[in-house]
């Protein structure tokens, strides 16, 4: 063997032996686990009225949409999409990438025309970390959720700079004190990123968001990005905000340029889940039910856990083998829950991340909370 | 309005002035336009093999893949998907992103761990160039299609390093020179990442490739990734290399893990689609026969082309607004052309970028050529 294969091999050993090997899961058609495991929040990816959009489409146009966005990539469906889109939302301009990661590499990039520092929250997704890093700007990582810090920061720093944070994080599912933040931000000419993917749906009038649910809709120094892959069942990201930096982002956004657009079939079925989800108060209600439900059970229980801010409940685990361990006797009591190791975790902390999917039926919904009772280390 | 906003104004204004503004062209279901634009190069996007491996895969899993692969993304036709490309381009393992956008940043950044350096052709992808930057290597551009150049930079280096190029350069359409390229690496003892989205399902036996074509199929030194939205008509990207290569990207690569999958119904097409361009010899003749009448008809009309490699015509244009009001002649006459003007060409010069679609029906071919020489400036 290559000394580099040799290399790569001692370095899987390695993580091995501190428990961060991961294990790629098939699961067939028709898979009977209960799923606490995924993002589709709603249980929209599977919804008649997305899946009969995204046929419909599919015979219509083809699968592939056959080149970027700019050369023969879109269709009337990508554009309704980005209008729908960036009306639900209260912005006045979207721009659709076929992943939520291009969609935050780009739209920190696209800043680095306007601002001088960014400022990230120290919980960041890994797209929004890549994000800073290719955007060539100067990067300050402020405490999780500290307003207070990002004013120290930015009060240091003469120039205009961009605050980037979630909304719901990603693996804990806390949220992030936006309207605190936005007024950090505004009073010192900074701008605003949210990254909008696990609140989208979920949290706001309509499911319009956690910028939405914070008041902050339209306010013209706040950008959101979003993935069109959770609680709207499908695959993709968003961008919205002011027309002139969408512009900027067509004209000069490279994760955008230079990549094939999503399939037609994609952005029909995310158009129509888009309008089931803004009239989902229902399965909205039955997700919040759920969630405090687990929460509850799960303090009762005597695990410390919160009240999840939207669909991710975050558990905390002994260590990284313990957190394998439980998520696999879930899995062979038939429940797929998450489980989140290092570098995953942004505090270097192993545990479950059980998401709460409004879709799932009421009495295996039930049967999952007893199984990760009965798992637990 | 806010002073960013007329920043980004006023940057676009500069962009207009240059001739450099971008625009977004919905087209419809059943659009009529001679398409010598995307990059569908078989016809397969609409392949009934692959619309109906598709829709089959959309009613049983239902749209998005609902998580990232190690989560609750990967289903058995993702690993199906992987097993079959890498039996096809002749490697140990094959790991399908959603992009190969995403692609290409993870594999370059994956070879951090072993390498010190890379050199990266000058005519490179957005996406490899972005791979490089994330990376944190030291990056050193190699003169385009200049084996001995690298050799110069890899004889001044004393650590291991890695080369990346693209098989069929996406704009001009020219080949690697990729045997030449290997006996270089493999004699100093470095990695050769070929990117081969555009001469996949074109090139080699089987369609297999610019590196199956350059005899370089297996070489443990090589690792190959591609597009799956250009020959196989759907979406997403795939790095294909030894094991130990795979196994590292599934445990550590960003763009992988943090990244909900494709959807199964893309995957369920693509491996349709492979199927399918596996013995289509008959398109890949008439791809070629089509590209060797397009470049002699134009050479007769005095415009200085090659023949293309693969399915890429570049005809040079007399600048950005010649070239766009070209391309825009020709749409208006009912064809499809790529135009294309820095920054997305890598010498900074403007021109169409012709595109042979073997699923273009003949007549329509032919006139398109007509369209195309009438239109020219």
């Amino acid at each position: 063997m290559a000394d580099w294969l040799e290399t790569l091999d001692r370095l899987a050993h390695e993580r091995a032996k501190a428990g961060l090997t991961r294990q790629l899961r098939p699961r067939a058609a028709g898979d009977t686990v209960i799923d606490l495991a995924g993002n589709d929040y709603l249980g929209l990816s599977g919804h008649p009225r997305v899946v009969g959009a995204a046929r419909q489409a599919l015979e219509a146009y083809g699968l592939g949409a056959t080149g970027s966005r700019l050369v023969r990539g879109t269709t009337d469906l990508h554009t309704a999409l980005e209008e729908t889109l960036a009306g639900w939302l209260g912005c006045e301009s979207a721009l659709v990438f076929s992943s939520g990661y291009l969609a935050n590499l780009a739209v920190v990039r696209a800043l680095s025309a306007v601002c001088d520092l960014v400022v990230s929250d120290a919980y960041n997704h890994a797209s929004l970390i890549d994000g800073c890093r290719i955007s060539g700007l100067p990067v300050r990582v402020a405490p999780h959720n500290d307003p207070a810090a990002v004013a120290a920061l930015l009060d240091a720093h003469p120039g205009r700079a961009a605050v980037v944070t979630e909304s719901v994080f990603s693996v804990d599912g806390d949220l992030a004190p936006l309207a605190a933040l936005h007024a950090v931000t505004s009073a010192r000419g900074a701008l605003l990123i949210v990254d909008d993917a696990h609140a989208l749906g979920l949290l706001g009038e309509s499911g319009a968001g956690g910028v939405a649910a914070a008041g902050l809709t339209g306010a013209p120094d706040v950008i959101v990005t979003a993935t069109l892959s959770k609680s709207l069942g499908g695959a993709g990201g968003v961008v919205a905000g002011p027309g002139p930096l969408v512009r900027h982002l067509v004209d000069t956004g490279r994760s955008f340029i230079y990549d094939t657009a999503p399939p037609p079939a994609v952005a029909a079925g995310v158009l129509a889940a888009v309008e089931v989800a803004r009239a989902a108060d229902d399965r909205r209600a039955v997700l919040f039910r759920r969630g405090a439900h687990l929460a509850a059970t799960l303090r009762s229980a005597g695990r410390p856990v919160h009240d999840p801010a939207a669909g991710v409940l975050s558990v905390p685990a002994p260590g990284p083998e313990a957190a394998v361990a439980w998520a696999a006797d879930c899995r062979d009591s038939g429940v797929a829950v998450g489980c989140f190791r290092p570098p995953s975790t942004p505090d270097g902390s192993s545990r479950l991340r059980l998401t709460v999917n409004a879709g799932v039926p009421e009495e295996a919904f039930a049967r999952a909370l007893t199984v990760i009772l009965e798992c637990a280390p």
